[in-house]
């Protein structure tokens, strides 16, 4: 809970739900014949409609991306450093779109809600969606909110990969894609450590009756090792040991690394949702960027030097892609020492460099 | 079945074992009061005994090293190509000796021997085993096969750590150290993989009573990914498609990395041991390279510029710490897109480089 709410904070915020009833065909084949997103608002939409900026999340992102719901809330929303009143994605000038995508376990449609055509949760059986899919879903909920075209739609990791189809999909409709630590496709390697963890889940005997905790906790292990650098480990945890000794026996905690590891999964075994887990990471597989000869908007690409899921490399493939395809687009490679975890984090330099580019565009 | 056995095999062999009584004290404060261990040679011990050389192995290795079990064996020992009359390990010169090491379970004592104390299996009982403990039990073959002295001791990975430990442990019965692809300690993201695959075993539901399969299989995907660069899984399999299709759905075979990585998960469940898979996870974890200020040996590093387990720079620590305690050292590092795996390739700069090395030891 916060003490008292800081005043770049965004402050109390509450979801709303959009429903929607006209069918939505996907790149599965299937069609959603109803369905809803969850999403919140900060800031105010400017009579010429021009300010409205959409943020995409990531694989396990939400909705709730700034702000408190409540004075009980422990935590802001996730990307509260970046979002708020003076911060990069200021909300005394932007109009800001947050929303829970589709086959999300936070208030859309998704494998907890029932199957109209069953009358019981979708679970296993939610349609396959993806990044297109997604894209496509949150030009609706544009049009519901009367948002002709975005002022920018920023995304890190998979939300990055949202604002790039964007650009391809509807290039009348964003003016500014930033596409941070993201990738235009994944390497075999990243596939790999998405099949570990969907084996993982696959594979755990309470699947799919039941929740699969033992499988969520090693995916998000997994996960985790991937989201954080080798040095940013070493500093973190290095060998320190949790009690100063070794047990010589495989279930207790010897290092502090493991630890931290079972932690963060048993943590997020705990809130999300088996189901939604293997989407996302289908959703990544898949995702291939597409023509950009199309694009018309401008672009912003950051990434982060220690990143290894998606390396500056990675980033840097896009931006020659771009340069090739003749748009504007600005790259900045980031100094920090956390690995792909940065782009959720307050790192002065990243702050400003969001700052910077953000501040030039004319709302 | 190789259809004639080359001239440069050490052709068929047989394994021996080595029955010891006298109690073993090991690190964990454990005491093994009987064991077995077993071994291969290949090539003729000379009357002075100055030829013999060690073989040490990595995780998931064992003592069939090189040539046939029989006529009918698929594949040779698995160092086969370092390993034989006129290659780097050249058994025209060398009396070479491969043991699988305590806690293994291909022969030696471990899980899967009945514990004299219960008359039955080990198992997860079987104590905790660490690097020096090896080596204390490879001594004690030294002297069983009338060894004094090793011309020299080669391991690659975790068998290179063992070979570190015997220049410290018995510095005046080693003339030449040889680690390869090594590290002078686990790093925290070493750490990290490791537990994973140690969770996925111990939350597998058939695991301890039965044969945790799906636990193995995660372990060793997880472990497989580490094991190859992400170069080399790009250019093996970039985003190829199985089934020149997307099938939208989990559990079909999508990208042939996936095909691969479950094709080797699904083998190894079926043939290795788990508790045999913990107990050398946690010797990697334990490892610690001790005072080389006690060593007498001249060493050789080498290292593969791919490789992210256990990267060059983990091996330069090792060259720092050599040149710091003023002891002869070699360091070769060499271009190789394999990754870790590139040590048990017949990469040819790589065997060229061992076999220099090597024909320049005096026997």
């Amino acid at each position: 809970m916060p003490t008292a709410i800081a005043a770049d904070s965004v402050g109390l915020v509450s979801p709303r739900v959009a429903q929607f009833t006209a069918p939505l065909e996907l790149a599965c084949g299937r069609t959603l014949t109803d369905y809803q997103l969850i999403y919140e608002t900060y800031g105010t939409l400017n009579p010429e409609r021009s300010n409205a900026v959409l943020i995409c999340h990531a694989l396990s992102g939400h909705h709730h991306a700034a702000g408190y719901h409540s004075l009980d809330e422990r935590k802001p929303g996730w990307w509260d450093s970046c979002i708020g009143p003076g911060k990069p994605i200021d909300t005394s000038r932007f109009f800001v779109v947050s929303l829970n995508n589709l086959g999300g376990c936070n208030g859309s449609t998704g494998p907890n809600t029932v199957d109209p055509a069953t009358g019981k949760p979708y679970g296993a059986d939610f349609p396959m969606v993806t990044v297109e899919d997604w894209v496509n879903s949150q030009a609706r909920l544009a049009d519901r909110l009367g948002i002709e075209q975005w002022a920018a739609v920023i995304g890190g990791s998979l939300g990055g990969m949202q604002a790039l189809h964007w650009s391809i999909g509807y290039p009348e409709r964003i003016r500014h894609c930033l596409a941070i630590a993201s990738a235009p496709r994944l390497s075999a390697q990243n596939i790999a450590f998405n099949e570990v963890a969907r084996q993982a889940i696959l594979s755990d005997t309470d699947y799919p009756e039941g929740i699969p905790k033992r499988g969520l906790m090693l995916a998000r292990m997994v996960g985790h090792i991937t989201y954080l650098s080798d040095d940013a480990m070493g500093t973190k945890f290095g060998r320190d040991l949790k009690n100063d000794k070794l047990n010589y026996d495989f279930n207790s905690v010897e290092f502090q690394v493991e630890s931290y590891l079972r932690y963060q999964g048993e943590e997020f075994s705990g809130r999300f949702d088996a189901n939604t887990y293997l989407l996302m990471t289908k959703a990544l597989d898949y995702f291939e960027l597409g023509d950009l000869a199309k694009a018309s908007a401008d672009f912003c690409l950051m990434s982060f030097t220690t990143d290894w899921r998606f390396s500056p490399a990675r980033s840097r493939e896009i931006v020659q892609a771009l340069v090739a395809a003749r748009k504007n687009v600005s790259y900045v490679e980031i100094d920090a020492p956390q690995g792909h975890d940065a782009f959720l984090l307050p790192i002065p330099r990243y702050l400003q460099a969001l700052h910077n580019y953000l501040k030039r565009i004319e709302v």
